[in-house]
Formats: C-alpha cells, structure tokens, sequence
C-alpha cells in the first residue's frame, strides 16, 4: 500500500508496538496528552485521535482524571457456551484461578430469584456468594443460588467443597448445563468497587444466567458482575446444530 | 411464608410495586435518601440497602452527584445467536428500528480489521458507520467493515439501501451467519457519548463479532457499542445441536 497514513494512525501505531514490546507495561500509565504532544510535534487534538483509536482497540483505558493507562489486559476469555464452568474458563486462560467466599447462606427467595428457580414466592434458597480471582486478581464478583428442597445439604458442601460442580455433584446432580445468558453493562460503586479492587465507576459486564439438569428444571440461577477491562465474555454459536 | 422480612427489604418490595404502578416512571428520579429515610422512619444506611438490592435487579440506576433513578427499562433484550439482524432484533422486542447512518467510506483496512477478516495488511475495506435507535432512542453505535475486493459496489448499495442484509444479498450473498462474539464493557465518552444521547461515564456493552459465509469466509467484521441500560445481550444455546 502505497497511500500515506494519517498522523494519528501513525502516532497510534507507533504506541501499538511500543505497548507490544513492554515499553508501557500492562496497567502503567501512558504519558500525558500533553508530553506526547511535544514528543510527536502535534496537537492535543490528533494525540487524542491517536488515544482514542487505541482505546476502541481495548489496548488502552482513559480513567477521568487521572489519565490514558495500558489495558491490563489480555483480558482473561471467558466462554459462554453450553457448559459455563468458571474455573476451568479461567484456567483455558492460561491463569490460577481461586475464590473468595463472602456468604452462604439459606434464606427466602427474592422474587427474581423464585421466578428464574421456578419455585413457589418464599421458597427457601441457597445462596453462595464471593469473588473470583484469576492470578490473585479480582475479575468477577458471584451470587448464586440454588433449590433448597431439592438440594437439602449443598450449603454445606458449599463451605466444605471449593468448587460449585463437586458440590452439586455430591447432592446427585452429574451434569447441568447453561439455558440462558442475559448481558448488561453498569457501573461498580460502593461495597462492589472496594471487593473487586476497582475505582468507582469503572464499567462493568452484569450476566444473569440459569443452569438447567438434563431434564430442563433449572438447578442454579447465577449473577455475576465481571470487571469490564479484565475478563471478555466470547460467544461462538454451538457446533454440528441442525440449523 | 410466615417469616418477615427485614425492613430494608419492605422497603424495597414497596418501592418496586410503585415503580410497578407508574408512580415513578421510566427515567424519572426516585426522591432523594433523605427523603425516603423520612417516609420509611429509618436511617439513610437502610434506604441504601433497599435502592441496592432494586439496582442488582436492574430497576434504578444510580447516577453519581445526580441520585437514583428509575432504569430506562425494560431494556431492549438483543439474542445473539447463528442469525444476528439487528432490525430484526429491535422490532421483535416490540420497537420501531431507525438507523442514523454517519460514515460510508472504503480505506485500507486496520491492523484488527484484516486480521479479522484474514486479510493482508492494507486491503481496502467498505466502512460503514451510524447509529442504531429504537423508538427513536439511540441503543448502539455501529462500525461494519467489508472486504472491498469481495464485494466491490457494497459501499454504494449501503448507501442506497436500509439494510446490510439487503445489501448484501443484492452483492450476491445470499446468507451468512454468526461465527463468533466478543463482549467486553467500557465507558461512554466524548463524541460517542454525545451520538448515542448518553453522559459521559455511562457504560455500554462493546461487541466484536466476525460474520462468515456458508463455506466459513469472514464477510463481516463489526464492533457495536450498546447502551448499557437500554440492551440486555441475550444467549440461548443453539437448539438440536449435538453436544
């Protein structure tokens, strides 16, 4: 290709290779708009075109106020498919995962919860909640919750089991898998930004899931809030459908 | 149930059945905690709890230094499936599709754009940029790219016809499908936050997905940024398939 670039594809993929070759590590902060003006003889106008490029690539984050940093990326993949099984998406990743476990408890149903369960308004839920960690990093916040009745011990085994397949499995159930999956975007605040070692108003990937036994009654209904520039959700549409 | 709830969730089970009846509608801003701290008899840590546990289930939103308000809602449910339309999508959740087209343009192709669409460095691609509404209401920003060679007077059928689909088809491909999506999340900011009648800091959902052809080419490479709080991505696994 003969056609010259624009500056700030130029001044963009000059910061591209610098990024790939560890110049600005992963979560550093780049220069300001306005050192990288003087180093590339520009205005602050075509930095931030060149910035802006970067950021639609997800290379690079704008926090307000405190500057344009290298996405920590990569982000960690997590596929949404038929079998939805955190720890091993996370080890697919090429990182250790672990969790920390902030509650379990058995209570009342929401109503949200009841509905998505199937069960009567009021009936008695597990719940299990915590952080999952990938390489020490907090990239999801979960709240799960389960059948009572149907499942009598699994809080139990919740607290005894680190995995929420064995546990289920121990209970008699062999194999679930994922019915749906709802995505929305919002923003961490409070208590969640402080778990998930995130700033306020940094983005966040909500999904609402239901787990289904073979049979189609649903076994488990997950929320989950992942931080938006640590893990990427993939979707690649099942193979061998009939379609 | 004989058990009773603990205050903060009357609180929030009477709030949800006034949203319910339209006494605070979509958009509209719930009274301060103040205010409701004086209604209830409680203390503003209580009201905090019951407008907690109504943004988990995505009924307000919070908006920091402006208060809570009541979600955009029901937000438009997007399935992203084989078969991905995007006005298709938008009329079976019960609104009118409108596109606001922004950019027709054909350039060489972005480092991401030709490896996506397994392309050399610098082939030309048709870009096709604008905005997606329902009901009139920004949902996503759009960015399409094309194989320019494949499909040399695309950029001229985009501009006189109202669908891709349409467009494609009269380009000589007769159906083409979802390979693979890549949801992330990320911050409303600038010029996209003005498009897409959004503030600043709001989140949305960004998606990469590769549309391929029968025989598995890559005809399609698109990134949309949906409105956080206007569109729930929706996964159901494929039906009949063999796994």
């Amino acid at each position: 290709m003969t056609q010259r670039s624009p500056i700030w594809r130029q001044i963009s993929d000059t910061l591209r290779g610098e990024i790939a070759q560890g110049l600005y590590p992963a979560a550093s902060k780049l220069p300001t708009e306005a050192q990288l003006s003087a180093r590339f003889g520009v205005n602050r106008h075509t930095v931030r075109h060149a910035l802006g490029a970067l950021a639609e690539e997800g290379l690079v984050v704008s926090r307000r106020g405190a500057g344009v940093f290298v996405a920590a990326a990569p982000q960690a993949e997590y596929p949404i498919g038929r079998r939805v099984r955190f720890q091993q998406n996370i080890i697919a990743s090429g990182r250790t995962p672990s969790r920390e476990i902030s509650r379990i408890e058995t209570r009342p149903a929401r109503a949200d919860e009841a509905e998505a369960l199937a069960l009567a308004p009021g009936s008695m839920v597990h719940v299990y909640e915590g952080i999952s960690l990938g390489d020490g990093l907090p990239l999801a916040q979960f709240r799960s919750v389960f059948p009572a009745a149907r499942f009598p011990d699994l809080a139990q085994a919740l607290g005894r089991l680190t995995s929420v397949t064995a546990a289920l499995r121990e209970q008699g159930l062999g194999d679930y898998i994922r019915a749906s999956t709802r995505v929305t975007a919002c923003l961490a605040t409070g208590t969640r930004a402080g778990q998930m070692k995130l700033p306020e108003g940094a983005p966040l990937l909500r999904t609402e899931a239901v787990n289904v036994d073979p049979d189609g009654a649903p076994v488990e209904f997950g929320i989950s809030w992942f931080a938006g520039d640590r893990v990427a959700l993939s979707m690649t549409p099942e193979q061998g459908g009939a379609d």
